[in-house]
């Protein structure tokens, strides 16, 4: 892993022996934040203090890291990326996750409700988004547990209990909060970047069986709630500057409290890799609602925000089948299994399966910036 | 609010200019545990530390306390509990709401489903539950703005948008873990009482109209995320030993994994109060599902249990209407208002409205204590 040196990712590393502390990704190294800015507040194992700050400390610190890293004044404070212990970037106050993709949502409508329009009535009116679990949030590279449970076939008189047996992943980009709001106050789009501070490659691990079964009437429960994978380094808005677009064109037009203000859409491209073979190459600009969007539908009603608070943006999907962010997409629900390069097939992910998901967004000069990975191997169930 | 001494139920309070601190309802008063016990682990304006110590820690500290207050040496500690101002008494980790109650899901299967079975057809074989927004959870007393949002009436082209219409309230009981479990090690149903330290009382504000043109496929989301009231005093488990009852028979028989070993139906009795005029009385004898079997399910998966994680029954609902937990049943979907003692009527909850939600639980002599009460006033929307 490594990154262009004018993104300057945050995340919480550790060295062998040390306590977690608070780092900046430059290249193939990490910068010491606290000892090179002489700034105690990030001799700490959260980003939440820093996030807490709002933008105008974001937009000074880096400034600051960015004249360092230009002066060629870094080095003191480097050490190789490949030396330290990544960890949870900062403390999940709660867990959002939307589902904005309009072929995503359209994909799995066809397959769970052949007999009806792809896409439920309220779809094109406003961002659709449920919480997920917060506590089960976790880095990159945390070993996920194919997770047990109840699934009914429909053909059975009566659900079994066991491990999941299509078990899958969902590319997604994440929405770090960083300024909180007060009860009752809604925050409008063109207040997105005042609160939000950067973004996270998400995995949204799903057991798709389990989710058949409980979904109705109320939602996803345990089919997410067992892990949902992060990229631990925060990249900030600040850097995808240049990856800024128009959004899609929206029809019917949103309601006016859903009216886009800036451009938030995002130039930004995934992979999906399987065991290192890239299987997918969702594209971000093809999502139908933007994350300036998502965040003033997530505080119409006045919730508040809280430093910490993550929104996922749901499966990102493109309109062709190898841009699809899901298994249950790619194999048309396992209808149509992927036939890998060493000629064995996949279904769903299995046990031993390594998923990694990377990114890269437009840079600056025209050329792509990489935005990291997120990384999972699935483990057996325990029995 | 008065207090069985026998009770001695756990918040945090301040008293006016001074830091919250944790404390024990004793009677009309309130007892200030770090001064009490001569231990500063209570000086702190949050029950987290004392929870996450675990049931060993909760008995030790309940015994001396216990015997504090009946040696009469309690005096110098003490201060009504009318001159302090209780706060949230512990820092929300995940919030997740249940739906236990069968008659509760049977009325809005009835109303939101009419032409099918009132249940649906998981709903005897798990306990459905979905996350809720942890960030506002809020304690009793906190007004309640009325949210604003999307609605559409089924014979209108598009949505609108405005304050909800259909303001409605739900009758819970909340669920308090301490002790923490590990991401993938689910927690048995035996291990209830080794996680979870006691209840609160909820009232799970809904906004029926929100809720209804948003919540399919992915659950209820802006229809609850506004707010969620609890009772400042929690009563811990071992308060309620004589009112654990056997739970209902369950017929089909559920999975082995949620099988009861310990008796946990509970003896509780509700009264839903508008404007001082008790207009229901739920009782949570009737639930279906128990806080064990939820506790098991909600981990079966492999999700972890961090310390201030709250879980609350969904609406306690009886037999009868006027044991109905909801607006939305006592008045079927508004079809029916209430008619109150001073002639006006009520479909859903008004503005100015106060909802007070109280209960008590049976007591070791055979009679009641009370469980204190989650009071909250709405105000209007803010345009």
């Amino acid at each position: 892993m490594s990154f262009d040196a004018a993104t300057l990712p945050y995340g919480v590393y550790s060295l062998p022996g040390d306590a977690p502390r608070v780092g900046v990704a430059v290249g193939d190294d990490v910068l010491d934040v606290a000892r090179a800015l002489g700034d105690e507040t990030f001799a700490t194992g959260s980003l939440n203090p820093f996030l807490a700050a709002g933008p105008d400390r974001w937009r000074l610190v880096r400034r600051r890291l960015t004249e360092l890293v230009g002066a060629g004044e870094a080095g003191p404070y480097l050490r190789p990326l490949a030396e330290v212990t990544p960890h949870l970037p900062f403390t999940v106050a709660d867990y959002v996750d939307f589902y904005a993709s309009e072929h995503h949502a359209s994909n799995l409508g066809r397959i769970l409700r052949p007999n009806e329009p792809p896409l439920v009535p309220n779809w094109k009116h406003l961002p659709i988004g449920y919480h997920g679990r917060s506590g089960t949030v976790v880095p990159s590279g945390t070993p996920v547990v194919r997770p047990c449970g109840q699934r009914k076939p429909p053909d059975a008189a009566a659900p079994g209990f066991g491990p999941a047996e299509r078990l899958d992943v969902e590319v997604e980009l994440g929405f770090v909060v960083g300024t909180p709001s007060r009860l009752g106050e809604p925050v409008p789009t063109s207040a997105f970047a005042d609160h939000v501070f950067g973004v996270v490659l998400v995995n949204d691990w799903s057991a798709r069986d389990l989710q058949a079964w409980e979904q109705r009437p109320l939602g996803p429960f345990l089919a997410k709630s067992f892990a949902t994978s992060i990229s631990p380094w925060v990249v900030p808005l600040d850097a995808l500057t240049a990856a800024r677009v128009h959004g899609p064109v929206q029809d019917p037009e949103p309601l006016p409290y859903l009216r886009r203000s800036g451009d938030w859409g995002l130039d930004i491209a995934f992979e999906l890799r399987l065991n290192g073979e890239v299987v997918s190459r969702p594209p971000y600009t093809a999502m139908y609602w933007t994350p300036d969007q998502m965040l003033a539908h997530l505080t119409v009603n006045g919730a508040s925000l809280r430093t910490g608070d993550l929104y996922a943006s749901g499966t990102v999907s493109g309109p062709e089948p190898r841009t699809w962010g899901s298994f249950v997409e790619l194999t048309r629900a396992g209808a149509e299994p992927l036939v890998l390069a060493d000629g064995s097939t996949r279904a769903f992910v299995q046990d031993g399966d390594e998923v990694v998901i990377t990114a890269t967004a437009r840079g600056a000069g025209g050329g792509r910036i990489a935005l990291g990975e997120v990384a999972g191997r699935v483990e057996p169930a325990r029995r």
